[in-house]
């Protein structure tokens, strides 16, 4: 396998990118090695060293805690618990959330044999141990296993000696979304989170 | 701008990526340094030192000249004249060209002021001129940058003292094409292309 191979092999691997758009991504890549290839070779490599997972929720950032974590400004005693780092970019992103998150890692799933003991639920518990959680916001997709989970996460919690309140995102319409292009789903769970 | 944003940012500037998908890119990448983001940063240095453009015929390749300018199994007086080494690969994969090729970089167009000039000509007719090209097969793309530059090229060539035989790929339906699918330049050519 030549190099122009890997890179392409590599690249393919990526979401959002088949053979063919690796392909055309290499190619731009090797057209400009000075403005391209070597760029993005070098932000690899600094993304490789410089980015760690923040042992107190999970985020990725340069800084261990994350930068939310250490933020004077979020309130600590809100916590929102998602499934992945990508959930958090999301909200944060939206910029709706003032607390801090607890990333997971994951979500219950019988299929893929994900159990509690594979979720990062100690570092979440201990935090509320160590007092001041006020409420905790269980951000999880709207999907069987994130709901399984969001279940038994509220049983969890609410075990816990300073049980904190324990709430759950949303479900219903999306913003600017048609009611006859949803699925049945959403339109039962907006049904029923109808409000006066 | 962190690690991780100028990461995203390179990402999303390669062709077939937008914002959402280079952080997606990204964060699969981060989530598994050792697994993904290290190679990939291998595999864009080691593409970066090795991969040079082919003094003879413009492709990329590890060696120059390249692998299809050195194989002795390939018709030396067949030359294939591409825009850019995009269509050579894709003809390459298609295995249906047994000849050598020239990569011109582009094609003329007013719109960006791509003149003769800009274009890999010169290294095209010193081989014709050096001897033994029998034929240049024009595979440009059926646009009006494509066809006035093979327009221009077939002019060219013919002045030569040893003029090649100047052929054009054909037009018409792509394999597998509806005829109600086509636009009408392409039902124009089809038909025009027609065969007894």
């Amino acid at each position: 396998m030549t190099e122009i191979e890997r890179l392409i092999a590599l690249l393919s691997r990526l979401p959002g990118l088949g053979p063919r758009s690796a392909r055309r991504a290499a190619l731009a890549l090797l057209s400009e090695p000075q403005q391209r290839l070597l760029p993005l070779a070098a932000a690899l490599g600094d993304a490789a060293r410089a980015v760690r997972a923040c042992t107190t929720c999970g985020n990725l950032d340069t800084s261990d805690p994350c930068r939310i974590c250490t933020d004077p400004s979020r309130d600590r005693s809100l916590v929102c618990v998602v499934e992945g780092v990508g959930d958090l970019w999301a909200l944060e992103r939206a910029a709706v959330h003032r607390g801090v998150y607890q990333v997971l890692g994951g979500v219950l799933s019988a299929l893929s044999g994900t159990g509690p003991e594979d979720l990062n639920i100690a570092p979440l518990l201990a935090r509320i141990e160590a007092g001041g959680v006020r409420e905790v916001i269980l951000a999880l997709g709207a999907t069987v296993d994130g709901a399984t989970t969001a279940h038994f996460l509220a049983d969890r919690l609410a075990t816990l000696d300073e049980a904190p309140l324990v709430s759950r995102v949303g479900q219903g319409v999306p913003m600017g979304g048609a009611l006859d292009a949803l699925d049945d789903g959403t339109l039962a769970a907006a049904l029923m989170a109808r409000r006066a």
